[in-house]
């Protein structure tokens, strides 16, 4: 590692997941935050619009003109979906890798996408080289990526969970797979919205999404190559918590005789720092997870029953979005995986 | 209906349950709350004790033993498991009806009682005669019954919205059945416990009881008899979410070919004052109940599917507890089933 | 009381106090809503909008145009401010009674007002006429108006403790008059708005309006003609609290030797319903009359200081607006005051 | 700075500042924490205890007897009041610095701290020489420490506002000087108690200690030696707000004529790195310093008043406790004193 810092730009600041790489970035040894962009707020401090950012940044939010994003070594995209796949493309080619935390490239077949997202692709052939990050999952396509799709929060909590029971191939067959999920508020966003008021989405809990969400075909993506004839049965059915942050996928599968999940999650995130495998017979909180980049997972068998239930919570602005991001950005450019994300979470 | 109102007593008036009993009971038209115990806070005034009953109630709490009890028509038992078991045969004895909100007199197989209650039942005999108090289910039964067993939280949740397809037999034996449920802090109750403090449970969620829970049982026996071969199925995965009041059970089921679940709910409903089947499509949420007698329903089929996806909500303190004890109480004595329930939920 | 129900029309029903006017009204003995109006909404059922309210309304939202307000008996004006001013003159003039629940006419002084509101008043020479209604201080004046100006949560939550002592001439001349108050989000209304997000006004506590706040001249206009030189002192400071409804006055004063300030608000308050003296050295909370028509106020000296500290607690929609909007009206149609408003605060 | 790190003991560390120190020591670059204590938990593993904590620390709970706490180059006690008094001498005596977060040695008058805390002071002795841990008050003294008096989180968040005022004499003597502090529930600490559940605490705004509270004499005692004639005026009311973290002073004071507070303030804390003096006219909110050692200030004057509003933020189990204490540890031993403490604060 040279004294020299590596060069960062984000692009789309000042929603939840910009902050949070903001905050994340502030801790990482070998990185510069040069740049931050807002249409909205050109012209304002980053600590000014952010006072938790008081002392820790000097940048001025900026408009994507006028940012010289391409000096940059890496740029994110902390955008709503539709920005990316216009933006991404120009900074590629001009030799910045990008880590894109919307959902422009994370869906392989774009007709999907674009049924999902309700827009036409401004990029389909950019989605080919995108590489999905699920840093776990595709560690060594990471690190050569140009271009990283960064996964969905509930894709991430769900997939990490049920990865290593698919790629041996563990899960039955034909049989249902059901992703009860349960998300903290922030996972919405920061824009003006009265269902996340919290006088509407304080003191409530709801189903939401539940005849159709945008993760569903992203995680099918996600788990449909590992074993055939599972991603079929799966249902997702996404709740909302009153909490900020936090997701909780509790699962329902059904196993193959003589499986051990147990054993087969241990060993498959022994050498992964950022996945927790908890003894059997545990119950990880959302809490346990908050502010850092980390997936806790149990799994058991239901009482006089032969469906297991695992357990996986993330904290869905961390791992779940700009933690994750980071991660795969140590991983593209050859740092410690756990650079700059080494922080305990905030309990209580 | 007479000038004279009936005469209520509550036994273990300090708890949650206990405090809505008397919330609700000061709006009935026909009862008087004469008598309310507390060994713990006797000769405290009730109001001095709840300031929300201030200029509502006169009453002072008195210890069970000074407390008239056999003078009142109606007794409630809000106390902890184990205290209606002993208490509650010799107000039976002395003509007074009795609803138990705890858990002594739902389960009728005392073995299994025992096992999951950690203690001996000390009158089992009266067990038999105890009406289960699932209101929409045994009207007719709770309308002759001396004692009723009031339903736990989860049970009643549950219950409701399986209960009309078991009924006719619309589900598929030997399959799954899953009961993923979330419920409010206040299940709990108020007692001092580390898990329920503000910064424990709060900005936080969590499965519990996930190798075993004492609903299991109960909801096993309240649909066991309604349709064979599915109550074995039964996965019930209970979760504690950051709110008051509150309860919703996501329920995946199986249903057999050409069967239509809302109509066969709305049905079944149809003449239920406090179950609400919600248009197809929408999605109950748990504040559109809060401080009300009411189970909101909505079913749908997962998509891609052949899943469907049944949610209820109630609010555990109301439906789930004191309000279906005051619903039961009306069955009892012949009064509208609706008396003193009519109140309309509090948004936001 | 006839058997005829008077008819009530609702404008701007989709917000806070909108609902929790349909709450209220559905409660009441004499009423009938028989008009609500939202532009944004018109065609959708009220039931439909606010799930809260299935089963106890058949309405639909219309536009102000299509619906017949005036064959109502009386309209709440449940509105941003500046619509009241435009549209009550005309109901006036057909004889329909009018509550407005807005700050359009609660400020005599119209530069003041033009000031604070940022615009043009549409109907000054209405403003003369309006009764601030303030009811347990113009009870008399209410009840012969057809125009009652619904006083603001803070002003309620202030004024309703200081004016038992003000009336007497016992606050010191010439000292300032602190009021710190504490509000839950809902104050804030139900519009879209990125500063009450859950997670952005959940977990966090601040002031706000520091340098200024429209309810300030409400407050001095208020007590400024109860006694003399008192009004200039005060110093008003607002704080949000992550809370859905609840508001606290904390407020220190400066009393004349000699005054036993329990006493006096004690005397004040002896037959009003809603304002409940609490007992020395109690303190009220916020949940006490969650839900409710009340204030709860205690007052007792600093330890050590010659300052007194009263404290005073409404639910801001109730007390502060909608509860006492229905309080208004009945004392302006003869109603029995508490008519409607009877029910027990929802605790916990 | 060596290659040999420190050695840390934490005496009581199950709960908020305990665990608080965990997560902030994990950390540190100077510091191994070698010992944790606890009477009722002893030989649980911490990580097995506090989740959050699952990776980072692989320490015991030990009884304080089998602790090897003697080794130790600093003990942090972190337990309830009365036990650091007992148990520190020694360690004193053999050499062990200590930082004691609970109130033993806060208060100088012995008699003053036996009637708040309603105990015999077990080491008057020892009060003598424990300096009050103000780090940015008393930094040469703590520098120079064997044994540090932490202070509480009402007087650290009320102290370092009023100080620099004080310091010059800028209050006007002989005037009320109000503190109208919020605090979320950790303030309370984690044991079993109803009044801090989820259901009684959230959703709920209420002042308490409003008759006296411990805090009262510490805050008097520090500010008492600055400025003769201010500290007598101190009215002091706190209240509990439903949220974990932070703290708001909201402060009403009366300055000399011609004081320019903002800048008294800015020029005092200008080489303070934890200490934010805001621009004029903006407001901090608790949620700007969540998880970091930080205060932040502003100061304006109230709308036509002569009274100035100084408004100060903290989170209250780090600047309030742990944070400040770890700060301590770093003066008393001449590390950097951001040493361990540049965390950026969680938002949202």
């Amino acid at each position: 590692m040279s004294h020299q810092k590596m060069k960062a730009g984000i692009v789309g600041a000042t929603g939840y997941t910009g902050v949070e790489l903001l905050r994340l970035l502030s801790a990482h040894p070998h990185v510069d935050v040069c740049a931050v962009t807002s249409r909205g707020e050109a012209g304002i401090a980053v600590a000014d619009y952010f006072p938790s950012l008081r002392g820790v940044y000097d940048l001025v939010f900026q408009t994507p003109d006028d940012a010289d994003l391409a000096s940059c070594d890496v740029v994110f995209f902390a955008t709503p979906n539709g920005v990316a796949m216009k933006e991404a493309p120009e900074l590629l080619a001009k030799g910045v890798r990008v880590v894109d935390l919307s959902a422009d490239y994370r869906i392989k077949d774009i007709p999907t996408w674009e049924k999902w997202y309700g827009m036409t692709h401004a990029s389909p052939e950019t989605v080919v080289e995108a590489v999905y990050g699920l840093s776990e999952m595709n560690r060594a396509e990471v690190a050569k990526a140009r271009l990283v799709a960064n996964p969905g929060c509930y894709p991430t909590c769900v997939s990490l969970a049920l990865l290593p029971l698919l790629k041996v191939g563990r899960l039955k067959e034909n049989m249902p797979l059901i992703a009860d999920c349960k998300s903290g508020v922030s996972g919405a966003g920061r824009k003006a919205n009265v269902g996340t008021l919290l006088c509407e989405a304080g003191d409530n809990f709801k189903a939401y999404g539940v005849g159709g969400h945008r993760h569903l075909p992203e995680i099918k993506q996600t788990i449909s190559g590992l074993q055939n004839g599972v991603a079929d049965g799966l249902v997702f059915v996404p709740h909302l918590t009153p909490m900020i942050r936090g997701m909780q996928a509790t699962m329902y599968v059904h196993l193959k005789e003589g499986t051990n999940p147990h054993e087969i999650l241990s060993g498959f995130y022994r050498d992964s720092a950022f996945v927790d495998i908890m003894p059997s017979g545990s119950t990880p909180e959302t809490r346990s997870v908050r502010g850092a980049n980390l997936c806790r997972i149990s799994v058991q068998q239901a009482p006089q029953s032969d469906v297991w239930i695992v357990l996986s919570v993330i904290d869905n602005l961390v791992k779940g979005a700009a933690g994750q991001a980071v991660q795969n950005m140590n991983i593209m450019f050859g740092f410690d995986e756990n650079a700059g994300l080494g922080n305990t979470p905030l309990l209580p």
